[in-house]
């Protein structure tokens, strides 16, 4: 009775909790919903001459290629970044400072994306790689921290099924960092391969999802 | 009582299920919202120099009419996909991965259009024509899915209204593929022929909502 | 117990339609935060040579003025718009196809008030007045078609406070169509006396709303 | 029983203005989320060469630096201010036209403050310092108000702990006025001085929040 927000109860300190949360997930969606589609309504077509032909529109818009695979690519690296924030954050029951700043943090690199995937699209070469690569490891170190200081809440540790989710999270983001991080070293050598590196990174965040709901079922269903 | 969600209870689960349905629309309306805003914003006028008589700027406001007939027609689109988006996705309760996915590709679909529009409404032809076909075919080959994904849970299939609704979803999300996969033949004859063809989709999915709202009616009243 | 929803219960279907009430409030102030916010992003400074002195850069900033105006006087008229449908909403229990479109219009028409302000400070004169009148002039009307739909719902005409409420929306709205038609008319002699007008109708609403607070508090405190 | 919303009921008011509440909340998360999230996507590369070379890129990158100190400080400024805004206004129990429009005049001082950090990092100099001091000082005196207005509802008079994290709210907009006044007057001096000054403000203000915070948990806990 004495910590109700421990003990997950109903009182006014757990309503006021509740808010907070879903404040701090009501703004992360909205900041993501911004980056997602602006990136999207970017894609625009050069200005052409006024009466051009229908070819020169064809040839353009063909010609725009390289900023469609990394609007598509950017997108579902957003968007897996997102269902993953969706999954554990409802998880969380309080919010406390350091929380909420370090979630500001990583919608700050969430947002630094486009602009290091529009750099790689359209010029490639070493620079970008690292670039985008550095924006990718310092987003999964932000989340690392997030997820490792959700995984310390009293609610969490009470829940083991909730506790294993983000200590998955956290050794997820581990991964995530390590393979970033190899990928600048790779990138001094091959630009290309560094970003191969990254896909990579997405297959296995994708098993690890797989892995983990294939794991969590039973348990709910218990 | 083992099975809360599929019965439509009020435990924790079925609750934590709301929240994460609640989360997706939300997420979905901001995107919405940013698109279909944006569409309008950039309407924008020509620089003009700096002491333009009062004709000029009148010529300048009139020679951007086909930016306004295509802003209208696409905030009319996108409002519908929303509207429909809205009632139906209130059947929905709860999510799984899949869902997300396909309502994040829906929303890459719709973020597509105002692109797609813009180069119609400025060059015509052939090309434009075909590439807004293609993203209204591929954005409504994605709801048929989602719709198709939505109606087989079974909190859907319990509820005969619902899965009624959905169904009707799934038909018409189906009309609308064929009509634009049409429409892409009909414009290597026609470019003008085949946005004739849309405003045909576009009464059947009104015509189609009105049937479906009479039959639904008696229903809830029963 | 066979209509809830005029009876203002709980069961299922109030709360079916409180979560479309929800959903529309919460999409209509999405796109209003994204117009207001938007307007006020816009405005920057030219670009000025590398290395301007301080001079320059105040010279530069004070040109700006007219913008300022326009911006200021914008994010009033949209922050008048959006508190009266703030507190007006707030009395809404069910929404149906027609309010959904007309509040999809009336979103239209807001979006489109930047647009006609940024014209008016940049080139003063007939036309940016005749526009910018015609955009507000369609927005009271929309309003009006709004809240009259809104008041003939058997929720609203059941709690006389709400209803009276509502008469007075339509009342203000058709005040400020009549406002907005007869400063076009005026636009043809003198577009600064028309300007004029615009501003007689922010006070006849401001006027309008402290007399209706006035009104209101008695019946809610009885 | 006759004045719910004083003694924090749970009736038909109480759920009206928890309501509006929610909605200011909501509004003002949104516009903040599209500040916060445009000042970072509007960091670009300027159009290199088609055929640059990696130093070239790199390059670029590097000269971007005083752009990116200055998103990220204001990221961090206008963060601040939203995690005070967030708290302070999970206190507020119902809303009142004044508080409506503090908070938009909040929010509009909000928007400008990109504008204004743009022209810092741009062209340093005194008119720039001043300007953005100009800026912050309003938002503080605004935010003064605000929270003055909100410390003067019987519910928060009602309430020890909520009065006095308001009164301190009050006093540390009052503390930033006359930092960011004084940081004015400095201004015309030493511009560097000046801009010194603010990282004094915000020092100041998280120590403020730290010893709030220290004072506020025995009450919460007792």
């Amino acid at each position: 009775m004495t910590t109700p927000a421990v003990a997950g109860g109903h009182g006014p300190q757990a309503e006021l909790d509740a808010k907070a949360v879903d404040r701090l997930v009501f703004f992360s969606d909205a900041v993501i919903a911004i980056i997602i589609t602006l990136m999207v309504l970017e894609v625009r077509l050069p200005p052409l001459p006024e009466h051009a032909s229908d070819a020169d529109v064809r040839d353009a818009l063909v010609a725009l290629w390289p900023k469609y695979v990394a609007v598509v690519l950017s997108f579902l690296v957003i968007g897996l970044f997102w269902t993953l924030h969706h999954r554990r954050f409802n998880r969380v029951r309080h919010v406390d400072a350091g929380l909420v700043w370090l979630n500001l943090l990583f919608l700050l690199a969430l947002a630094c994306l486009p602009f290091a995937s529009a750099i790689v699209a359209e010029h490639g070469g070493r620079t970008p790689t690292i670039l985008y690569a550095s924006i990718m490891c310092a987003a999964s170190f932000i989340t690392m921290l997030l997820w490792r200081s959700v995984s310390g809440q009293p609610e969490i540790a009470a829940d083991p099924a909730a506790y294993r989710e983000l200590r998955i999270a956290v050794l997820m983001s581990l991964i995530s960092v390590c393979f970033f991080l190899g990928s600048i070293a790779v990138a001094f050598f091959s630009p290309t391969l560094a970003q191969a590196c990254w896909f990579l990174v997405f297959i296995a965040n994708r098993t690890a999802q797989e892995v983990y709901m294939r794991r969590h079922r039973p348990v709910s269903g218990a």
